[in-house]
């Protein structure tokens, strides 16, 4: 029953891999005479057909649950029969990790090692929730090294998932694959209030309630939303690379870039894609770290102006009249196969006149924190944090957008109706603007409220630079309405690139013993947010920002 | 019982009026006995005390329904007795236009005459739901010219309201007031197909099923929205002025403004802020035309850039550092005391790099028709049509918006939870872009859709160059979606100021017998509509986005 314990916080992938193993295993029995021997490779014995019954056990009571439509997972699934059938008992073949780096493809077969056993996962590859590509770099090698990357498998469900796909062992001559160094070990330390979703990468929010406190957030309690290990980035040998446009490439250490560009300060709210993501997963479990409301902080960020740097190489304001330019950013941080983590933004965001687009230096005038892209990273106002690449190691013009994962087959939003079996990353736009957010910080969800007076605290968000005009808090799920005092500094029109923080106090009223508190926001092109999360669902779990509801109880007099 | 007759579409007016006067003197028996002869005037005989109890009468009718919280309005209400009390049948006073031309202000109380009858309307200034300014224009004088500009007067229950003031008669010497010529006799011809919401000033709207039948609105079939008479300008004589920076104005004829700059062409998506306003009044009657979903419409305009010319007139693309500056527009409508139509726009709208507002001369390849301008107008892509100034007069640069009615005390957005006594118009900002929009065109409410397949078309659209990225539809009342063809052209990027008109062919369920067809748009910084109309009521209403729903009956096999 292992297979069946609640999803727990940044887990998705065993919720959902698990059950797309058991309908392929559980429902379609007539795949299995559709296997040969022809299959099976290398030499071996025969191994334990009871794994194979205990997988279609658990699949035919997940089957009772699977009622998503898997249309493609499910087919192909169904032909991916675990490889080796061997009788109880007997001994696993044999082979040299030479041997296995034989494996490193689909037409070789894909092979890995784990521990001291090893599996032909080739019918998995298709399967991996992280992509056909992330898998394919351990082809024909150990999975410790991009396991230590992704902690998300540090799961017994996913050590079970690949039990199934077991051929073989280790000759006993091989030396085990010594754990490699931790990637992770280099991050620096975090404040212990911090709620974490995931350690490997860090991804970790502030407690709601420590949100509002401050209009500017600590930077040690900034939200932390990394892709991958912190690099150790040394400042004095630290170049920025600017790509000008006829591929001469400046290279800027801190110091040039601090004495050529005017240093320029601006207060912006940086907001996570996924943030209140959990609120989504409550409809339909999505993929993606469980966010709660607090995926979102603002700091007074101080650097130069990307379109300083960009005139100094060679840019004008203009965009080119060929078609839509984008400035595509680079970090430093690094995945196993050496691809950075990229973004990119459309040339008008980084170079119209009322354009605040930062190469920032410094988070609420302190050096700018590990966590938070020392030495120097982009801060996008108005745009989804992916945008904002940290440990920026170089920029450069493109017609197209960057090409790195996050920004092509990520960070995207689609139909409630689309799904992992239909969707198409080609047919949405890159989420840049974000649209109006709002929620409430306090009071915390099933608190209990005296009598008398309540005061609600939330903050209120938007992208674009659409300043939030009015913010509407209900106490009674929606039905009366009453319009909260916004503090905070009220920034320029159009280049109101930072969160209001918002409260209302009202009375209780004197028989309530539930309370439905609920908030909306309005920004200056008076967008509002949806009611409902279902309409907005998506399978990625972004833009989550329908109404937020906090239910408290009344206390007796 | 003619108060209580339906509300018809564009005379909110006779709805709230005699409401108020009801509530005032239905209910408030202990005011009449504070009314004292001190405030009579002139000399009379008692007049007819039937109609008081008449109006009582109506007034008890009516505050059964009077729940709204009309505070304020209630209470000065109660103070306003009508003055005269004379006995049945007896004659009223005779006064000559003399005498009535002293009663000017509130001070020397406020007189009128209509026909041959006069009235003492100072206690109702208060109460115009016009405004306290636009009554008192008629003070000493005939209220026929001001009842001939505002259509909205010429119904029975004005009358109505009006007798409950009438204090005297006009000397049989006196020449009656001749009806003025109509100022709307000039108005131009008009397409029959127009759905007609006010025909002075006139306003309409094609027939949803046609507006999407072209992706270019022909110019008879664009929606109609003026404030005014349409103004007769000579082509020949025309001359638009530009303020410039240090006060001096040019004078450009059209020759003029067509040699020195050069032609500029965009398609351009214009939306009142009313739009789909009925769906709103459903929920609590508003103020405003009773406008359908048509109240938008699309054309490809010609004219000269509006940066071209103010840079011609001086002006820079940054804006002062000094704060925020306004480009503002004088129409060449005018009202009886000479007032302009007047509009704003952030001084950024119109001379950012990718500014595209026009000042306009031609439309969909035609002249400038005498509905949408001649000679001339401004064209501000994405944003509300109120701000796309019509027949223009003027234009200036302020640090202030304009001083307009439209642009202070209209077209402002509100909270659900603020109504005519409690609303501050200082506290909203006016309404620039506009949010997410989009409609069902076809079928029509209440069609009869046979078996098979039903194709759903319709419009989507949204302010501030965001172009629409998705259109969700739904046959089910929104539990399940498809997401529709987008068709029509796809603007660039941050300029996608048209609309997409949008169609989906789904299979009608067998067995329906009814479907709740609804859709839903995105727009490319991933705002959506808000799904139902209760949350965003406004007491304008105004900026009526939420999901469109059209509910259609299955035909039998």
């Amino acid at each position: 029953m292992l297979l069946l314990r609640p999803i727990v916080r940044g887990c998705w992938v065993l919720q959902r891999t698990p059950r797309l193993a058991a309908v392929a295993w559980g429902s379609h029995p007539q795949a299995c005479a559709a296997w040969t021997p022809s299959r099976a490779h290398g030499t071996w014995s025969p191994g334990d057909g009871s794994r194979r019954r205990k997988v279609m056990a658990v699949g035919a009571l997940l089957g009772l649950g699977a009622g998503l439509a898997y249309g493609d997972h499910r087919r192909r699934a169904a032909e991916a029969e675990p490889n080796a059938e061997a009788a109880p008992g007997a001994p696993y073949p044999v082979f040299t990790r030479q041997e296995v780096g034989r494996h490193r493809s689909l037409a070789e077969r894909v092979w890995v090692t784990y521990g001291r056993e090893v599996f032909d996962i080739t019918d998995f590859v298709e399967l991996h929730p992280g992509g056909k590509s992330k898998i394919l770099l351990a082809a024909g090698g150990a999975l410790e090294p991009f396991w230590a990357m992704y902690a998300v498998h540090s799961q017994a469900h996913v050590l079970e998932i690949l039990q199934a796909y077991k051929v073989g062992e280790l000759s006993p001559e091989e030396q085990s694959q010594a754990t490699q160094g931790d990637p992770y070990s280099g991050d620096p330390p975090r404040h212990p209030a911090l709620q974490v979703n995931s350690l490997k990468p860090f991804n970790a929010e502030p407690p709601a309630e420590l949100l509002t406190e401050n209009y500017l957030t600590p930077n040690q309690l900034f939200f932390k939303r990394n892709h991958l290990p912190v690099p150790a980035v040394d400042a004095a040998s630290y170049r920025l690379q600017v790509e000008g446009p006829g591929g001469r490439v400046l290279a800027l250490s801190l110091p040039e870039l601090k004495r050529r560009f005017p240093k320029h300060e601006v207060t912006v709210t940086l907001q996570c894609a996924g943030n209140r993501r959990s609120e989504m997963s409550r409809v339909r479990q999505v993929k993606g770290l469980e966010w709660g409301v607090a995926a979102i902080s603002t700091a007074r960020w101080g650097g130069v102006r990307l379109r300083d740097v960009l005139a100094h190489a060679g840019y004008g304001e203009e965009e080119e009249e060929a078609g839509e330019q984008h400035v595509c950013f680079e970090g430093l941080d690094k995945d196993l196969s050496g691809a950075a983590y990229g973004a990119s933004i459309p040339y008008r965001t980084a170079m119209g006149p009322g354009a605040d687009v930062l190469l920032a230096y410094e988070m609420n005038g302190e050096e700018l924190p590990r966590d938070h892209g020392y030495p120097l990273r982009v801060v996008v106002p108005g745009v989804v944090g992916a945008r904002n690449v940290k440990w920026l190691g170089r920029v450069s013009v493109s017609p197209e957008e960057s090409p790195s994962h996050w920004q092509r087959n990520d960070y995207k939003g689609f139909s409630p109706a689309v799904d992992w079996d239909t969707v198409d990353f080609t047919t949405a736009p890159a989420i840049q603007e974000l649209p109006i957010q709002s929620a409430i910080t306090d009071p915390a969800p099933g608190a209990t409220v005296p009598p008398g007076e309540l005061t609600v605290k939330g903050y209120a968000w938007s992208g674009g630079g659409r300043g939030v005009v009015r913010v509407d808090v209900s106490l009674d799920g929606g039905r009366t309405w009453h319009v909260a005092e916004l503090t905070g500094e009220e920034q320029r029109p159009g280049r109101a690139w930072a969160w209001r923080l918002w409260r209302l106090t009202a009375p209780v009223p004197p028989d309530a013993t539930e309370l439905d508190i609920v908030c909306k926001a309005v920004d200056a092109s008076y967008n509002v947010q949806p009611d409902t999360v279902e309409p907005i669902w998506n399978l990625r779990g972004v833009l989550s920002n329908a109404w937020h509801r906090v239910r408290v109880t009344g206390a007796e007099d």
